[in-house]
C-alpha cells in the first residue's frame, strides 16, 4: 500500500519509511500496480486517476462541513493532522492554516517562492533575483536584493508569528523558510500523518 | 515645460495642472517638442531619451550618497518630496519607503496588484481571481477569494501600519489600496512634487 499527495507540480509518495517524488506532468499513474490512497489538488491528475481502480481518493472520507467548499484537500489533511498550531505548507503556493484545539480557524494563501521570484522578474529585470532567507528583518533594507526579500518575507513572517502558536513548516520549500521562524519545526511527513489518521478513523467507523 | 515620470508600463506627464498617461511601449517621445524634465525606471525608454535633446534626465541632480546604488529614481523622488511618512507607490511593483525627519530610513518592494493576480493564477487555476480590497482583515478567511486577498494584503497592511507614520499612497493603484489604510492619503502628484522640489533646489544652487 502506498500513500500519495499530489500537488500542482509533483506526486509525493510514501512507501513505508521511504518517500519520493515524481513529476506531475511526466509520471504515468497506471504504472503503479499497488493500492494507492491519494489526495490531489491537481485537476488534470485527478481526472486521470478516476479511471484507475487501484487509486483511491481519500478526499471522500473528509467531513466537509468543518471546512469551506473550495478549500484544497492538502490543506484539510494538514489541518486534520494538527491539534494546535499554524501550518505553513510551502509549495508552488504557500498556504497558512490555523488550528486551535483541533478546530480549523481559517487560513490564507500566498504565492510560493518560485512563482514569486518569477513575478518580481516579470515586473522589471531590475527585480529579478533570488530571495535572501537569512535576511535580518528587524532592519529596513537599503539594497534591491534585501528590498525584494523583505517585501516578500517580512510581512509573512510577522503575520505567521502574530498567532503565537507552534509553527509547523511542510512542503518542498519548508527548509528555505526555516531561518525566518525561531522554534518552528519542519515536518515533511505532515500530510502523510493526516492521511494515515484519516484512514484509521475511517476504518474505526466501519 | 513638461514633467514626466516614466515607469515600467507608462509615461506619466504633467502639463501645468493637467496630467495624463501614455503607453511605455507605444508612445514616441520624439513627438514631443517642448522641454521635458523626466525620471525613468524603464531602461528601454531611457535609452531612447538619451538621443533626444529636449528630454532632460532629472536623476543627474540627485545626491546619490543619501540612497543606495540600485534604488529606483521614482522611489528617490518620492522620498525627496516627503518629510515624514511611509510612501506606498502602487504600480507594477509596490514600493514602500520610510522617511523620518527628511531622512530615508530604507524601504522594500513587493509585487504590484496585476502581477500578483497573474502569479496566483500561474500557480493554479483555482487561485485565479480578483482581490477583495475591502476585506475584513481582522478575521481569518474561510473562502478562496478571501484567502488569496488576505495572503497578499493583510501582511502588507500590518507591515505598513507598524511604522505609525502618515501613510501616503501614490501610483496608478493607490486608490485600490485605500480601504486598507485608515487615514492614509492618496497623492497622485507626489512624484511631480518631488521633481519640482528638485528642480527648484537645483536652480537655487546654480
Amino acid at each position: 500500500m502506498l500513500l500519495c499527495d499530489i500537488g500542482n507540480t509533483s506526486y509525493h509518495f510514501l512507501d513505508g519509511e521511504h518517500h519520493f517524488k515524481e513529476s506531475a506532468l511526466a509520471f504515468d499513474p497506471s504504472s503503479v500496480t499497488e493500492q494507492v490512497y491519494y489526495i490531489s489538488v491537481n485537476a488534470d491528475v485527478s481526472a486521470k486517476l478516476k479511471t484507475l481502480k487501484n487509486w483511491s481518493d481519500l478526499g471522500v472520507y473528509i467531513d466537509k462541513t468543518l471546512y469551506y467548499e473550495s478549500m484544497g484537500i492538502d490543506r484539510i489533511i494538514a489541518v486534520e493532522a494538527t491539534h494546535n498550531g499554524i501550518i505553513v505548507d510551502a509549495g508552488s503556493a504557500i498556504t497558512v492554516d490555523v488550528v486551535e484545539d483541533g478546530v480549523f480557524m481559517g487560513g490564507f494563501i500566498t504565492v510560493g517562492i518560485n512563482a514569486m521570484q518569477k513575478a518580481y522578474a516579470s515586473v522589471s529585470p531590475a527585480l529579478a533575483g533570488a530571495f535572501h532567507f537569512s535576511l535580518d528583518t528587524s532592519r529596513l533594507p537599503k539594497n534591491t536584493q534585501d528590498a525584494i526579500s523583505y517585501g516578500y518575507l517580512k510581512p509573512l513572517q510577522t503575520e505567521i508569528n502574530s498567532y503565537n502558536l507552534p509553527i509547523i513548516l511542510t512542503g518542498g520549500d519548508a527548509r528555505k523558510l526555516l531561518p525566518l521562524f525561531e522554534n518552528a519545526v519542519v515536518d515533511e511527513m505532515l500530510l502523510f500523518k493526516g492521511m494515515k489518521k484519516l484512514l484509521h478513523k475511517t476504518l474505526s467507523n466501519l
